[in-house]
């Protein structure tokens, strides 16, 4: 199941980490950027570097965070990147979690199950392991998700408290019965997760905490405790370990900590390794073992 | 201004309805579907389903909307089809709607625009003029869509009401300041779009607000006046043309109606021209005409 296997994989790395490859134009290192005149496509040199922060920490990180939306952004050449991308990731032993937020009624949901869960030829799921997803519609919108997850052996996350500045807008509005919207958010995503579960207690329908409020990720903590958090605001988006501590359960179990502009963009702020064609790369890697050091360092020993 | 141009070609063709492309595999009729033994890809077969709807309708709908779910389920080469299916209906004088409720923070959301709205070589956004996108996320998240559809003259519609039967699970839930979450949604969207009307006075930000719900629609319509309406839900969802009445203001004005199954699936349902290769296009073309009729009967007369 994949949520074990993972969790698994987090034990055996001693971390509850992913790289996020939201992989900007901007943040291709000179050298890379110089292909341009060369070749084709844009896209090609942004699967370029994908493949060598892939291969920079494949070996120490278990996961990565792939945002569709990048890819989107450079048309049927990008989305051929995004592919591939997820391939690379997945040949590297790396789960790959398509950062989607796909969202829909349910016959359309059924065909966004079958793009990012379908092991088809053709199909994008070939690479993909979890898939981040939108609950505004309501249950008919996520059954889709939650049957193509159980035959495929996929796990999702669902939208819960999201990271940016503005997202208690609506999220934070306080319901008639006394709940929040996220709080109700996450009971309905637990209620979707029933009879999901693997054998450490976590389900294949997870959700999205942002660490950057650990106030309402203390809160969704205790009410779902069999979903499995998919963390994003670590770094750049200004959360530090301390602040997302709350996101897990004991033996800091229970969820993955993302980081994308403070892995992909550490070269930018580092002296080391100037005369290395790689170092956009090795920098990375260097990001990566800090991360998983700061975060360990407020969890302790990741056990189940 | 987009959707001013959008009002024009409703009031000139007296039809305010538009046709969705969610083409699924199992719509094509055999004479297309047989095809698939010397063709590399169903992809292709898509596309020339699409082309056949396309020539058909185009001279008496404004618009289309294209469904990526649909596309994105076929990889790569789906999205292929996506976008030469918005190019087609574009270079047919047609408006196109991208439907994929895309939703994310900030710099995220950028990307979407850019895919979406941007001009450059390469981006579907050279052939869409609107896009479907989901508000869970707040502000931050919707406003480089807003942004981008200012600069590029686009549109863009929020989901408020959607048209699943599951749709009141949070939409309809009660906040503690006695609206609903979907009244909330709806007056979000009246703010995001001040300050981006046209000379009809409807805004950028529009609105998707499901025909199944007329009593929603209606709460809906007045607390929105200057938001313009995508509104699925008509035929094979269920409502019929006296249940979204609601969705239009004076004239038949602010709203424009999808049908996708019903259009694209008439020739299932049909007795006509059993022995013309193109039949499935001859039987849209008269259940977009049916469907036309149909809604005139009970808004009367579209005029400014």
């Amino acid at each position: 199941m994949v949520i074990d296997s993972l969790i698994e994989k987090i034990i055996e790395k001693q971390n509850p980490t992913c790289v996020g490859l939201d992989t900007a134009p901007e943040y291709l290192p000179e050298h890379i950027r110089c292909h341009w005149a060369v070749r084709c496509h844009l896209a090609d040199d942004i699967f370029e570097f994908n493949e060598r922060i892939i291969e920079s920490i494949y070996d120490i990180v278990p996961a990565v965070k792939v945002q569709v939306a990048y890819y989107e952004a450079l048309g049927v050449k990008g989305m051929e990147c995004f592919e591939k991308t997820c391939a690379y990731a997945k040949k590297h032993g790396l789960f790959v979690i398509a950062d989607c937020k796909r969202s829909d009624i349910g016959a359309t949901a059924e065909q966004y199950a079958k793009a990012y869960f379908g092991a088809e030829e053709g199909r994008f799921g070939r690479y993909i392991d979890l898939l981040t997803v939108n609950g505004y519609l309501g249950s008919d919108g996520i059954a889709p998700f939650v049957n193509s997850a159980k035959e495929n052996d996929k796990g999702l996350f669902v939208l819960v408290k999201t990271s940016n500045p503005s997202s208690g807008e609506l999220q934070n509005l306080k319901l008639s019965d006394g709940r929040t919207v996220y709080e109700c958010m996450g009971d309905t995503v637990e209620k979707w997760g029933e009879g999901a579960c693997g054998k450490y207690g976590y389900s294949r329908v997870g959700a999205v905490v942002g660490a950057t409020y650990p106030e309402e990720a203390k809160i969704l903590r205790k009410r779902m405790p069999h979903s499995f958090f998919l963390i994003p605001g670590y770094g750049a988006q200004g959360a530090n370990a301390e602040m997302l501590k709350h996101c897990f359960q004991k033996g800091g179990m229970g969820g993955i900590v993302n980081s994308s502009r403070g892995i992909l963009c550490a070269y930018q702020k580092s002296d080391k390794w100037q005369y290395y064609d790689n170092r956009a790369a090795l920098c990375a890697r260097d990001a990566a073992l800090k991360m998983k050091e700061d975060l360990l360092s407020v969890l302790g020993e990741i056990h189940a």
